[in-house]
């Protein structure tokens, strides 16, 4: 029998962590969940069929699966459960994290003979829900093939490189959709300053060169609709392109849009609030040119 | 019987000339072609079942389509058509013209009583060859109502607003889809720099929030592959991104993100050349970056 | 007897008509001034021995000197003047112009044999009180030779090249006052946050190679104290870095910062204000750092 | 009697240490001098009277200063000084050094009793030379004070904030060094694309609100000459401003300017080589613009 322990059970988490059960369940292993707030946890167990653990216990796991707001909360819990790990376990981190925080997590983890996996996912809420989220793995190939048959939230799954790989494709990932979201929110606040009919540039830009998942999905069902659900905070965008930043810098490279559309990412979050939706950067953008998108 | 005029047998122009006369010999029109180098306005004749035409022949048709690289070419066939145009005509421009020019040659059209449409094309020679083509459209809603039968490339018709709004629209796609590639190029030339799999990643990306139809089209098959094959020249979206940019500032817009990218690929364009292909804009990422994209 | 005309008694123009008016009546001239407020040319009359004029009257002038917000104000004085134009005159325009403004004005003005000079000056109030502003001409340099020993408001001249000349200079100048500004305002923001006692960084830097005008005059004097004088109006400067934006389109140039500074200065005159202080730009930046600047 | 250790004998430590042995012989003290090359060490200690010491011998002066390219060498000296070092000792960093790593090596030293004061320097080698450098600190004010009369290579000492507050604004400094000198490029570019005379361009901009210290002194007399003396080389600049940049990104801050013109300062840094003078960043300017700076 194997063990799995699933650690954060927030808006990502929570959904794949049942699907983790169900997998679990089916193949006759165990499922143990752990949260800050324990009646999160409570609630998964009685529901998923999970049982509630500490991170004492979760540490003894085989497979160890984290999915939490930073890198900065993955170090808190390695750090208590370090003297508890089992050796030959595999740690998958599904947090959106620092390529630097893996290498020397991973560091840390293989003197305990436990094999670190950066697994960032990416499909959102929806994708969680639906079982069919991409994961970009980063680290030990042999430790992903033993991974691989209990991803049971994935519905893509690829290994991009070594440790840290995961995290740094994820952070550029959500560096273009920053990217593109506000380049898109320019467009239309120009446009609409224009005088242009925003829904119908919009349908003729999703039918041509400039479409992007931002004008095709986002910006049509959260800020024309002016609705701007909270689903992804603009805060952990933010966060997230500013590691693509950091990234930029390890490697010495030169990445000057990315660098900009970072800076103002972190301008709106102080604007519009950290919580808000990743897609409420755009009321910057709206105050800048005196023009409401919608 | 309702005569056509096609003027410019680009690229683009001349399949979309192509479909024009199919629609005009299916329905006993006269389709008339003219282009700055006649021989192939003649082959196109002889393939087709076109009429070569003067200038001042073409000026007495019924539908004015032009396709030419720039509105400046535009001013120029049209001084020269002014003194024969006939009343109560309709050109339709789908060159990826400038709005302050479309405002402009809708005026002095209008004195010889003929409406201008700004008509601009989205979908590319594949686009062109399969009538499948966007058209965006700026002008007077009756003369578009005149046109739409005859608008035999498109496959998706969408008015978007008064004179220039087509221009307007074109410009602001195509800026995105500067500002995807060039993003997309930055993040792949860092993910490079740092051992990453560039294909692995795209391909995550590609099913992820960060996906665009650069991401998606332009980069695999052009960039990665090392072809870069010329179908759309730098130099042109270089001038659509720069359209972009007067176009915030006939507005007194706020878009850094669109006039970052414009600088970019203006410079772009002198290091590679007015002729590589738009995706060779990535050539100077790659130099500034010290990292091929493949 | 030469008479002088000088049509604009703003912050700038009046010490400028002034300084004319002193000269003239030093060398046995007239001054006639004109001024969209009547009120504000007769109080200058009254006190500094000038005439009030009408713009007919302005326009039999020897040498007319021009202060006006932008070229479309200049535009309108031109037209209303052309039929009174004494040939062989000289006009000058100390606007902060449009280049392509001043090339379509010389040729407008050509037609009644007046020959244009862009003359667009620096210095602030402070210069233009002292006598001792800095003028940079574009255009014909008899014409400006035959101008130079009336330039009672100059401290310097220097002849810049062609017409529109000038008008390039003083954009590229305030467009880079625009540059100084605004990226000092990140930095100190940036050092604020980090906790760095800001008045000694900024002596630090004014004796280093980061300093410039901004860093040496206008952020300890206006913003540091908090006080935002409102001398020079952040609408004006966001037209100005707007004229260079036009200016690199014109040359097909790439200018990435200029226009990313004109891109941002200009939203942050939608968030401040128009006719706030130049300065006050910087409250753009506090508010996207939760950081003020004291 | 004091000793003093000076480690790090480049184009700026070496006259530095010279102006603290004559300090030092002035007043009674001992200097000794360390370098990765001996005989440069060897050739300050035959000419100023210094003495050659090893990096153990070094380390038990009662003030060392260290003037090396990057923290990445502070480290390495200090690993191999740290067990020998002298309690109640100060280390005063003059490198160019990174806010981060100050930090930690104040931590590492505190240690050993002695207390850290990072107190990088601007000014150039002439100012190296003419013992008139500006000194930005931080850290203890009372090591600062106990240190204070021996930094006889200093025109100006300034204690801007806590450790690590000294390496910030020398970062954000040599940022803004980089953003003058790169956006009066730009202008300078575009100006010269318009046709205009550069010289009298500058002349006039030094006259102006535009102005700053890469306008006054780098551009004239070493872009305009197409000497670009190597005396700070881009890839320190490049070094320092991604130094903001990281800086920047410590305190969640936002910097868009600054940010891009690391990027573009990086890569210029590839275009035409780490050692080249700083000055020649703008060569990728006038590739991107077709115009030579001249």
């Amino acid at each position: 029998m194997t063990t799995f322990a699933f650690l954060g059970l927030g808006a990502m988490g929570a959904p794949m962590a049942t699907h983790l059960a169900k997998h679990a369940h089916a193949h006759g292993h165990r499922t143990l969940v752990w949260n800050r707030t324990t009646t999160k946890a409570e609630a998964h167990a009685s529901e998923h069929g999970s049982e509630v653990a500490t991170l004492a216990q979760a540490a003894r796991a085989d497979f160890i699966f984290t999915c939490l707001p930073t890198s900065a909360e993955v170090d808190e819990v390695l750090n208590a459960m370090q003297p508890h790990l089992r050796p030959r376990a595999v740690w998958i981190d599904c947090t959106s994290g620092h390529p630097a925080a893996a290498v020397r997590q991973a560091g840390q983890l293989a003197a305990a003979d436990v094999t670190f996996l950066d697994a960032p996912v990416s499909g959102g809420t929806a994708g969680a829900q639906a079982g069919r989220l991409t994961v970009m793995v980063g680290g030990d190939p042999s430790a992903l093939a033993a991974a691989r048959p209990h991803l049971a939230f994935a519905g893509k799954v690829e290994h991009v490189g070594r440790t840290g790989a995961g995290f740094a494709v994820k952070a550029v990932n959500n560096a273009l959709l920053g990217v593109t979201l506000w380049a898109t929110g320019e467009g239309l606040a120009v446009l609409g300053r224009a005088g242009v009919n925003l829904e119908a540039a919009l349908s003729v830009i999703n039918a041509s060169s400039g479409r992007s998942n931002a004008s095709e999905n986002l910006i049509p069902q959260r800020v024309l609709t002016r609705e701007f659900p909270p689903t992804f905070a603009l805060g952990l965008l933010a966060k997230d392109a500013g590691i693509a930043v950091d990234l930029t810098q390890s490697v010495q490279g030169s990445a000057p849009v990315l660098a900009q559309v970072a800076a103002l990412l972190r301008g709106a979050q102080r604007v519009v609030g950290a919580a808000a939706d990743h897609t409420a950067a755009l009321k910057l953008i709206e105050t800048m040119n005196d023009q409401e998108l919608r």
